[in-house]
């Protein structure tokens, strides 16, 4: 039986933009006390007419009695904290992250307090800011924690809890295999999908590009989602993760030429042969769940 | 005012997969009566059953009466007509295709037939066969025409009329401007979508692979569900539009590599450009519509 989070445990979150917000509500919900740091006054406002935390202040001493601090700022926030933040943190209080990379994250938050989980919830990145917190976006979405030897297991375990209390599946692994696997299905789809945006974009026949807008459908709308989504955020991706994305987009590249390949030299059977591998290879990859 | 097609136009269709099935319930559904033309005696008695037409046959004797024709075979069996079919197309009747690459039919059907008007009604490609034809799949879709200075100005009109009454929208451009926007917008997507599901198949640590198979989401669906299609028929685009689709994969190339340049570097803030750069064009090219 997995222990649900305590209703005593004090909670606090930095930054209520879709990933904070969204767990203020979903705690609150279940009957959880949070307080929410902001860095604006402005955002506080928005965030205490939104309900995100029962506290909500832009003052960092609001953390002082939590037992548990959520940081979920933006990745460039995350990896250079300020000096006001990190000595507003309970030494006894567990400190875990949001952040979509996980390798630079503990690198930094493993030397700037002694009991840091580092976690990558994986939901929705459509939306951001402190408008677009709700409630459910963390059910059944895999909450990715990346401890290392040097991880307080009794930390990880209060993590674990509140997993589980709201909802997610639990997913435990290495810094490096995260961000090599995120770089995979979630980084390069972004560069891929923006480059192809681009082509569209800089095709230098306007006859043919408002043609071709004309008649795009529902093949191009999906396979153009991802790339064109949040700027900041992408950018700061690949930044991040640089190594993983760049191994990723060396390889894409070889993937993408073995198939133009066949294109220059019309072996079409080849070609189809490929098709008929990626067909069956997407399907394998979605049979567990019923993603597609 | 726009004449829909009279009542007693007699309409022959070749082939009942996707479009040919559709097309022939469609029409049934608003009054006209179909003739259908199948390959193989077990087909025709599936397309019986569906009643994808009045009259099936195998014999492309039932064609002799129509005025109408629609060839809505896979794109190598309509490049590569049987003599049994072109000598049973009534000299007067008007012909018409449904192939999703336009200059090599125009070139091949022009000399087979006085009143040949080449067409693209730009309807679903999930699905093939005998099983798949549907109502409905044509309502607001673009049914693009490609005339030249050959085609017979009251053949197009015919196939105006077939265009209409089945709810499509009207396009008119030239072949050679429809081949380069389709490898743009359908050919090109598929074989990019097919390169990332490839460099996720092919990546060599069984920890990553599977890791980043259980942590896909919406994001990677999307930009590898064209990839994982059909393989039939992303080839026949490739062999059949290869110089449109060749010159979309270099420029395709070309973007993703400016992309890349800005990681290697380091150039942050060029990335970030160029990726508000796409979020941008892309909300454009959907503004005309709701597909997004």
């Amino acid at each position: 039986m997995t222990k649900q989070l305590k209703q005593s445990t004090n909670i606090g979150i930095v930054g209520l933009g879709l990933i904070g917000g969204s767990l203020g509500l979903e705690l609150q919900s279940l009957g959880h006390e949070v307080r929410g740091l902001v860095h604006r006054h402005k955002t506080a406002e928005r965030a205490k007419s939104r309900g995100l935390a029962q506290v909500i202040s832009t003052d960092p001493q609001i953390l002082s009695e939590c037992d548990l601090v959520i940081i979920a700022l933006p990745l460039e926030s995350l990896l250079k904290p300020t000096a006001e933040l990190i000595s507003a943190l309970p030494e006894a209080a567990v400190v875990t992250d949001v952040g979509s990379v996980k390798e630079p994250v503990l690198k930094v938050w493993q030397k700037l307090h002694p009991r840091f989980v580092a976690s990558h919830p994986m939901a929705g990145t459509a939306e951001s800011g402190v408008e677009s917190g709700k409630i459910g976006l963390f059910r059944n979405r895999p909450w990715v924690v990346t401890p290392d030897i040097t991880t307080d297991e009794s930390a990880l375990q209060l993590v674990h809890q509140l997993a589980i209390t709201i909802g997610c599946k639990w997913v435990s692994t290495q810094a490096e295999r995260h961000d090599q696997a995120v770089a995979l299905i979630s980084h390069l789809p972004v560069l891929i999908s923006a480059a192809l945006i681009k082509t569209l974009g800089d095709e230098r026949d306007p006859n043919v590009r408002n043609l071709a807008i004309d008649l795009a459908s529902s093949g191009f709308t999906d396979t153009t989602r991802v790339g064109g989504g949040n700027p900041q955020l992408g950018t700061s991706m690949a930044a991040s993760n640089t190594s993983s994305v760049l191994k990723a987009l060396t390889s894409y590249r070889w993937s993408l030429e073995k198939i133009e390949e066949s294109i220059i030299t019309g072996h079409w059977g080849k070609l189809e042969t490929e098709l008929e591998r990626t067909q069956a290879l997407r399907k394998s990859f979605f049979k567990k769940n019923t993603k597609n």
